[in-house]
């Protein structure tokens, strides 16, 4: 029975869904639900006392849907509020950090890390250090990019000013010398290929999305949670303000078109 | 005695201090308590229900505080609130539109008004409702500009940006012929140099912190709410949120070095 029951996943707002999307390839007859927490979107720019808060009503209406487990599906929520709200979940959690981090540490040749994400993930020091568990000979450069996300959100200027700005943000990457880079936001992954295209081949880039789900995969089948079931799998999605705007979001920036939320009570 | 008593301002960030700045010039007497709502903030991608419940919860933390006015100094929720919140508020409320909206149709010359705001106050028309009401005459053309607030909380990457987003988004407000632009949201006064040089001197800039400044002189000397007393005004402010944050943007951005704030319990 418990098999059945749904993968929960959450972020701020539309930016995990690059992790639903991943879910769908790699476990493609896992039930999901989706929770966007649009009423306190962006987490990027707010304190760990307030992301700590809204992820802890987030597992617990999640655990009241019945999930089986529960994805992190934000960077910020990951690095600042993973530990708190373990305490208090009564399924398993993992977070978008981990999956990432472990990748980037088999990627690198030259022991140089790098990290794109928002101004909390930089502050909380997370990927470094969560890197520095795994290896401790291993440097970790940080680089906080706030006005990627709403650019990203906003697809009309994204195009006209995508090049600048990565011009600017990258360039300290460039200096670093990483040839790895984190791509430690859920909404990066959208723009992975003109990042790809401005640090060229020597740069080898981490997406979250795919390793999370690869990682959920594994989790899952040792606990013997798999689904195994030929139905068709449902996909459910809640946000905390009204669902128009995220629905928007999801398919202007994602093309998922078929995307509609519930608000959430 | 209630003369003495503390106007209350809200916004959903650092905005409004951009107003509390201007009364400040214009009231220097009055005792002031502001309200950042940072939990929340940005307003301009939240629905109209958000912004209400937001809104009301503010309005009766700044009623327990005693205050003898309040401004709603955000114009996203001057735009989606204030009716709702007109009909519970005890005390006089005052939104940021209507004293904008009254200069621009004084200012006007030949009928047409541009403004530019956050996409929540563009899609509730609020402006073009407000203008219309004063002058059915006027041609009203509003132009959403969803990354000038995070750029202008971006000090570093706002000199190197701005040139290259003010073209994009003022290009429609040039070609529409406008000879008046209303800054339709609190942080733009803050980059009015910057659109002024853009725009040239044939387009009058609207700034929306003077003219309510203005106006709530003008309402408290007609409700005999004036404080008239010698002693120095006592300025405090709350946040939803940490105020850490808070108060290195009000440095970073406006320059209020003395601003300390308060987690509102």
């Amino acid at each position: 029975m418990q098999n059945k029951a749904p993968i929960g996943l959450f972020d701020s707002g539309v930016g995990g869904l690059t992790i639903l999307k991943a879910l769908q390839v790699v476990l493609p007859s896992e039930n999901i639900i989706y929770f966007g927490d649009t009423a306190h979107v962006p987490y990027g720019n707010k304190s760990k006392t307030a992301v700590t808060k809204y992820s802890t009503e987030i597992v617990k209406f999640l655990e009241n849907k019945k999930v089986k487990f529960i994805i992190v599906g934000c960077n910020t929520a990951s690095a600042l509020a993973l530990p708190s709200i373990k305490k208090i979940a009564k399924v398993g959690l993992l977070g978008v950090l981990m999956p990432a981090a472990k990748q980037a540490v088999k990627t690198t040749k030259n022991g140089k890390i790098a990290v794109i994400a928002t101004q909390a993930t930089v502050n909380s020091n997370s990927y470094k250090n969560t890197i520095s568990k795994l290896n401790k000979n291993l440097k970790v450069y940080q680089f906080a990019c706030p006005l990627l996300v709403p650019l990203i959100e906003d697809k009309k200027l994204l195009k006209t000013l995508l090049p600048t700005m990565l011009k600017y943000y990258l360039a300290p990457v460039k200096k670093c010398g990483a040839d790895t880079l984190i791509l430690g936001c859920t909404h990066y992954p959208i723009i992975k290929n003109q990042i790809a295209k401005m640090l060229g081949s020597s740069v080898k880039l981490i997406d979250s999305a795919h390793n999370t789900a690869l990682e959920t995969k594994n989790i899952l089948a040792q606990k013997k949670l798999l689904n195994t079931s030929k139905t068709k799998a449902k996909i459910r999605a809640y946000t905390s303000d009204a669902p128009k705007h995220f629905e928007t979001l999801a398919k202007a920036i994602l093309n998922q078109k078929s995307i509609k939320a519930e608000l959430a009570k």
